[in-house]
């Protein structure tokens, strides 16, 4: 059978903890060139009578053979560029009536069979969350406590969720630009989390004196600046140009989640409006050798230490998502969907053939 | 509704015709930069307990939006390199409790709605020798009638399915190295196509004085030499290792299907496994400047001639797949199935969501 999972199913059987832990093992085996990743590559085009927006067909994989899985994972987007306040802002549109469209394919390694297929929104959140929750455990002062927060947004619920999984968090400070959205997501977490969050109507407010500093945005411009480093702490990002390139370069250690480049495939017409947009995080490259960073994956196989002192200014930079990471979350899942028989089954013969392809 | 189909369904609905006809419309719109394509990539790892063996998840995407269409075709395979008589072969093994697992979907690129799942097997077909048949429809002779082909399996059957479909073929001569396998496709085929296909039991045999010479091989070693060589015939084939280089060389006109490179990714053991057999492929590009062919997209739109008179040698070779192919087959499938109601309905809402990914 072939299971189709909803995000309810995925919110239920993964956890972070859980994710953080198949996350771990399967970058090891990624650095010892066991497990393999292929990068995610976007395919843009104009959107009929939508002259603000492109159409996104992006894609990418991972095998584990050590879990048994290969991931394929799938989104095909509408995307605008809007700016909120002052920031512009990246957004895909629930154009498919007023719904997203991305999805993860799961399949076993040692025999081809399709095991699963799940839309990717939960999973995708839990694993950027998860892959940011690494950096700081192995980078982060072992005594951190508290916690500054820039954004509100689901990437913000989930970066919290894993700072909390790996470090003793005693008090969290968040803000984001629009004062009712920092409310709520404050309030929603202070719940979810048992941990008291505090909405502040500044950046600085929420990221003076803490000990970890999580950007958490949709932004593509730089909401983090090196005015405001401060010894010892633990800097996270999830994308290049939330931090200041004057900050990165203070920092003591920096690391990255990726180093392979997103191959992006544009129609003509496209390129203007990708390099008016997208391109803004291209430019930070000329000005700090990301190239040189040591990743995670390295770092988690021993070849990186994460943190030598308390008064080091450590960073993680979760730039670039990874089939492989849908298949390190994607074998949790399925495992314990098995395990617990949820899942919506068809007979596998739907999604197999008996013509040679 | 998000349709499933079949292969038989898809057999019913995609004609051979029809499938160059777009293949045709959709290489012009990627040569003029409307289309984007994002070339296969291969993901390799060992197989548990099968040491002669690779798995395989490969991938490839493109969009097309004159047909308002995207797809992704996903093989999740397990592959072997066995020797056949004295050549050696890749096969694709069953081993999905005896079954192959390969995928197309198919998305709208105006709103992003999966649109269709279906296995890839009899469109992979199609698409190869459709490609196959575009290329002889502006390369081999308008007169040409007769036909010699090299290989009797499945690439075979729709090799033949194309030129037939292109030209006035009105006998064809088979060669492949097993008896019983060539003379079985050659009466199979005759009653398909109407028209005579006789086995014959040398290459030679096959390929001497005809028009078209067609290599539908799995060999990944020379099948078609230039000794054979004769002035005005067009020689196609599927694979880059099928023609020697010295043919090659000795042809007025060489196109090619694409330039990209697939993108390999390997676990650090297997490489030894590929080099010593995908390898011999790779090597080839040494020794002749394929990257100076111009391609079928460029002289579809126009900015090349196929053939310039009736004496010269053309050759096609279709290297390489694409997943824009499967885009434009898809498209016609997908609207014939949505046409004729054909196809196992499922709630979009299963593979769409409310949270954003």
């Amino acid at each position: 059978m072939t299971i189709l999972l909803s995000n309810d199913d995925v919110a239920r059987l993964l956890t972070m903890p859980d994710c953080i832990a198949a996350l771990e093992e399967a970058y090891v085996e990624l650095a010892e060139g066991r497990g393999v990743n292929r990068i995610r590559s976007d395919c843009l085009v104009p959107v009929k009578d939508r002259p603000e927006a492109l159409y996104g067909l992006k894609s990418m994989d991972g095998v584990i053979p050590k879990f048994g899985i290969g991931a394929v994972r799938i989104d095909s987007d509408v995307v605008t560029w809007p700016k909120r306040g002052n920031t512009m802002v990246r957004e895909k549109v629930p154009a498919a009536g007023g719904r997203w469209v991305g999805l993860v394919l799961l399949f076993s390694c040692d025999n081809g069979e399709p095991l699963a297929i799940m839309p990717d929104g939960v999973m995708q959140h839990i694993r950027v969350g998860a892959t940011s929750g690494l950096g700081a455990k192995y980078m982060a002062r072992k005594d951190a406590r508290t916690v500054g927060i820039l954004g509100s947004g689901w990437q913000a619920e989930t970066q919290l969720q894993a700072i909390c999984s790996v470090r003793a968090i005693t008090s969290i400070r968040c803000f984001s630009p629009t004062q009712a959205n920092r409310e709520t997501f404050a309030k929603r977490m202070t719940e979810t989390l048992g941990i008291e969050v505090k909405p502040v109507d500044s950046p600085e407010a929420a990221v003076k004196g803490v000990d970890v500093v999580m950007c958490a945005s949709n932004a593509i411009d730089n909401i983090y600046f090196e005015r405001w480093l401060e010894p010892g702490i633990h800097l996270s990002s999830i994308k290049r140009p939330e931090i200041e390139i004057a900050a990165l370069k203070k920092c003591d250690r920096v690391l990255t989640h990726s180093h392979e480049a997103t191959p992006m495939h544009f129609t003509t017409k496209d390129l203007k409006v990708v390099e008016k947009t997208e391109g803004k995080g291209w430019k930070v490259a000329e000005e700090f050798d990301f190239a040189k960073m040591p990743t995670l994956p390295e770092m988690l196989a021993g070849r990186y230490q994460g943190r030598a002192n308390d008064r080091e200014i450590t960073c993680f930079m979760n730039n670039l998502g990874m089939g492989y990471q849908f298949a390190a979350a994607g074998s949790v899942v399925y495992r314990k969907a098995k395990e617990l028989g949820v899942g919506r089954e068809f007979p596998t013969d739907w999604f197999t053939q008996d013509v040679h392809p």
